[in-house]
C-alpha cells in the first residue's frame, strides 16, 4: 500500500503542478523555465502527498481535486528551496542531484522564481475548489505556517543565526519545528480542512503534524552525517562543514534515532480517533522516519 | 480635499502595518527589524489610498477595516523593493533616503524579509473583516497582479533582460503595465471587491487602474531624468547609467508627459458613471501623475 501512496500521489502532484505553473513557452520565458527546473527536479512530492493523506483520512476516499492543494504546498516548499540555496544563504550547488536554480539561471532569476512560486501557490489556494470559507482557512494556516513567528521563514532566520554557534536544545527544537514542522503541519492540516475535518480532527492531525515534522528533520540530520552526497543527491556533511545546528552535532547519531521513534509513537496516539482510516498516513510517516537508515 | 486623503491615508495605513508586523522584540528579532525598516522608511502609501478610496467610491464612505487590505498591499509592494534593491537585481544602495534593507541586515536577511513580507500579506488578507467569498477573490487578484504573467514579477523579469538592449515601444509597455500599473491595478479592484463592488464597477475600477497605473509609471520614468537624487530620495539617474528601458529614454520627455496626460484622461472617463463620488479618486490621480512635474 505504501508504494501505492507514494507512487499515485506523486504522479497526482506532479499533474496538477505541470497544469498549475505556467509553460516555457509562456512569456517570460526565463522565469517559468527557472521555476519548472526547480519544481521538477525529482522531489519526492512528501508534502502533497500528506496532505493528500490526511484527507483522505478524514473522508474516507480521496477527495476530488486535492492534489491542486497539495501542488501549492509543494510550489510553497520550493520556494523555499531556491532561496535557502543562494549564495547569500546556504549557497548551494547541487540540489536534489542537479544543478541549483541559481547555478543555471543566475541569482536574480532565482529569486524572482522564489517569489513567484510564493505568489502562484496563493492563486492556486484561493482558486480552490471547495467552500471559500475553507479557502481562507488553509490560506491562513499555510501562511502561519511559512511565517516568521513559529514558522518557516523563522526557522531558516535562527538556523541562519545558530551557524558557528553552539545551540541550546531548546534553540536546535525550534529551528527544526519552524524550518520543517510547520510546513508539514500546515499540509496535514489543510489536507483535512480541505476535507471538511472537524475541530477536533484538525487538533489530532497539527498534533500528529508536530511530532512527525520534527521526527522528519532530526532523520533528515541523521542522514546528512551518515549517507554520501551520491545517495542524498545533495552534497553530504555540509551540515557539519558549515557547523550548523544539527541533532547528531548536539545529542549524538543514536540519541537522534530514538528521539525521532519516540517521536512517531506519540504521533500515532493523536490518529487512534481515527481507527483503522488512519493506517495508510501511519505507514508514510513510519516511512518517512525510516527511510535509508 | 486632497491633503486630507493624502494625511488621512498614509495615518491610517501605517496604524494597520504597525498592528500586523510583529514586533521588533517578538523572535527572531533580526527579520521583523528588517522587514519594519523597509516598511516604515516614509513610503507614501499610494497603492494603500487608491483601495481605500476606490472602496469609498463604491460603498460612499469608507468601509470599516479597510486599512488592513491596504497594508497587506503596501506589503506587497515593499516586498519587491526589498528584492529589486539587491546587489543581483538594481544593486541600489538608497531607498526614499534611508539605506537598502540588504545595506543593514545582509543579503540573506533581506532575501528573507521580503519573503516573509509577501507571506504576511496572504495571512492578512485570509483574515480580513469581510466574506470569505470577497476574500478569495481578493487574494486571486492581488496573487495575479504581482504573477508572472502580466504582473509584477513579469515586469521585473522583462525588464532585467531588457537593460543594455534597445526596447520596442510594444516591450516597454508590458514592462510598466506589469511592473507597476497591475499592483496598482489589483489595489483599485480589491478596494471595490471589500467594498461590494458589481461586476461592472470591477470592469471600470481595472480599465481606471490601466491607464493610471501606465501614466504612474511614465511620470517615475521621467522624474527619474529630470530630478536631483535630493528630490528624489533615491539616487538620480540611475535607470539612464544602467541603460533601462524608459518612456523618455524611447520618445523623449515633452512626449513621455503628453502620454501620461493622455492617460489620465482616458482613465478619468471610466469613472463617469460614479459621478460626485469619483472625485476624491481623480483628485488623487492627478496628483499622481503631476506631482513635482
Amino acid at each position: 500500500m505504501l508504494q501505492e501512496t507514494l507512487e499515485q500521489g506523486q504522479a497526482r502532484t506532479d499533474s496538477a503542478l505541470d497544469r498549475l505553473i505556467p509553460l516555457v513557452t509562456q512569456c517570460p520565458v526565463s522565469i517559468h523555465k527557472a521555476m519548472r527546473h526547480s519544481v521538477f527536479a525529482g522531489g519526492k512530492r512528501l508534502r502533497p502527498i500528506l496532505c493528500m493523506e490526511a484527507g483522505r483520512m478524514v473522508s474516507g476516499a480521496l477527495p476530488t481535486k486535492i492534489e491542486e492543494l497539495g501542488a501549492a504546498l509543494e510550489m510553497l516548499h520550493t520556494y523555499s528551496l531556491i532561496h535557502d540555496d543562494l549564495p547569500a544563504l546556504d549557497n548551494d550547488d547541487l540540489r536534489r542531484g542537479r544543478p541549483t536554480c541559481h547555478k543555471v539561471f543566475g541569482d536574480a532569476i532565482a529569486i524572482l522564481a522564489g517569489d513567484a512560486l510564493q505568489t502562484q501557490a496563493y492563486e492556486v489556494l484561493a482558486r480552490l475548489e471547495c467552500p471559500a470559507e475553507a479557502r481562507v482557512k488553509m490560506i491562513a494556516e499555510i501562511a502561519r505556517g511559512t511565517g516568521t513567528l513559529d514558522g518557516m521563514i523563522g526557522g531558516q532566520v535562527v538556523d541562519l543565526e545558530a551557524e558557528h554557534t553552539q545551540p541550546t536544545p531548546e534553540m536546535l527544537e525550534y529551528i527544526h519545528r519552524a524550518k520543517t514542522a510547520a510546513l508539514i503541519t500546515a499540509s496535514l492540516v489543510s489536507g483535512g480542512i480541505y476535507a471538511g475535518a472537524t475541530g477536533i480532527e484538525i487538533k489530532k492531525l497539527r498534533s500528529f503534524g508536530h511530532s512527525i515534522g520534527l521526527a522528519f528533520q532530526i532523520v533528515d540530520d541523521v542522514l546528512d552525517v551518515t549517507q554520501s552526497s551520491e545517495q542524498l543527491g545533495k552534497t553530504a556533511g555540509k551540515d557539519t562543514a558549515a557547523q550548523k545546528a544539527t541533532y547528531p552535532a548536539l545529542f549524538g547519531i543514536e540519541e537522534s534515532e530514538r528521539k525521532a521513534d519516540w517521536l512517531v509513537n506519540t504521533a500515532f496516539e493523536e490518529l487512534d480517533g481515527f481507527g483503522e482510516r488512519a493506517e495508510r498516513l501511519k505507514e508514510l510517516a513510519r516511512y518517512l522516519v525510516e527511510r535509508k537508515k
